[in-house]
């Protein structure tokens, strides 16, 4: 795997976990690496799209058990770049998003490495997608907020969370990493104001073929079942108007007419 | 295209504009649709994917001028579904994101027609992505706000915007349709205690070979050029860390060493 031409640095989200949801361009980046540095949530079914001859290393530091120190990952990444190789840090969803992009950019501009962030299908828009859920609604919802209930020990420094931006009404709010403690969220959103019968959607593994969900509202929100992590918590107007109809049987029976439109038959050339 | 098979309707996301960033899922069904019914934003590079023999119509409504109303988009899905079609209704960026998504799923339920979401890249990720941004940094910015600053005619009974809850220190602002009003957007910014300090930076066709960018502050926010739609704002100051390195030239030379790391190659298969 040597190369004469410099290497390159991709920081490429992997989607939510169905290999159909990565992009074309995460898909040829997967295949064609010669190093890929991956999370634990990146799923088997995509790290089976590499090349045989890669070098593949999860690098996951789930549940706060760390294998390898951020600062390790950026040196390998630095290492293999350097080799000439085309090396794929792999994030599940969209690399911009809770997945630490920052710190390994920064080492990558640090040390002049070439480097290109590729977007991805973030987490929490697929698993509203799976349920037949529109984020925005112009009828209730017209704010999306991603969040993130789970606290890493290094982050407790930070400003603690304004519960009362969380709760404007017309918000549909994404939380990502939620944990299993949804009596502390509840109390707090409740504090905030945000109306008890508001209603609320659990999904585990989104997107896979282990994927759960559970529907609920505010009030009962601390009555949810244990479910598999990783999950996202959905809680808003929008997520109590539908169910995903999927491929549910149906009935063909009229056929309706359309006035005042005209469907032009346009060459896709 | 006569099917004696239940047509379904597929609510695709077609991305930021890139036909790369496409999702594998949307490529298919692009290809594989009997009709299309697409935004005015989605490119004519990811257009001319779809079979020569597929219907193409251009349900946009872009800057309020209607050509088609919502009603009739939805008959027009249901009757090319109902002749057991596959049909892709084709929103840019992700469909439950202000793409009318709502409108158009409850449509399928009342008519029983099946219908899946296909999520995708939204265009204020690949926006980001583009400029070298995390949304989320551990040191400056642990939430994500989605906003529209376009407000529809039929929008304006709506709760008016809470400003204040969009003015959080640690939150990483979009703005979606932002418009060409940046002065009002910075005075209520202001107004609800933004720092003046912020960075801020307005992403025109992201992902797109016309892709534009223009970096500022939230003081300078009135003095920005005129830039064409669509275009994302960004808000945070996760935004001022960083510019994209790209394809840089870069210079090679010490070998780092790694310590306490084993890389093990892992077979893919």
């Amino acid at each position: 795997m040597k190369k004469t031409i410099p290497g390159k640095v991709y920081l490429v989200g992997a989607g939510p976990g169905d290999p159909e949801l990565l992009t074309l361009k995460a898909h040829a980046l997967i295949r064609e690496a010669d190093a890929i540095f991956h999370d634990d949530l990146v799923s088997p079914a995509i790290l089976a799209l590499a090349d045989s001859r890669a070098v593949v290393v999860n690098v996951g530091k789930r549940c706060g058990t760390k294998k390898i120190s951020q600062l390790e990952i950026n040196l390998l990444l630095i290492d293999c770049a350097r080799k000439g190789w085309t090396v794929v840090r792999l994030k599940s969803g969209d690399p911009g998003i809770f997945g630490r992009l920052a710190e390994e950019r920064d080492a990558m501009q640090n040390a002049s490495i070439p480097y290109e962030i590729v977007p991805g299908v973030t987490t929490g828009l697929a698993a509203a997608a799976s349920l037949g859920i529109s984020l925005t609604d112009r009828r209730t919802s017209s704010r999306i907020v991603i969040v993130s209930a789970h606290r890493a020990p290094e982050n407790e420094q930070q400003a603690p969370t304004d519960w009362h931006g969380l709760a404007a009404v017309n918000s549909t709010l994404i939380f990502y990493m939620p944990g299993r403690d949804f009596a502390s969220l509840q109390q707090e959103l409740l504090g905030a104001g945000l109306d008890i019968e508001t209603p609320a959607a659990i999904v585990s593994a989104a997107s896979t073929p282990q994927q759960r969900e559970h529907h609920t509202t505010l009030g009962r929100l601390d009555r949810v079942p244990s479910m598999p992590a990783p999950s996202i918590l959905l809680i808003g107007q929008t997520i109590g108007r539908t169910r995903q109809a999927g491929t549910d049987p149906v009935s063909l029976t009229s056929e309706p007419s359309i006035e005042g439109v005209e469907v032009s038959v346009a060459a896709s050339s």
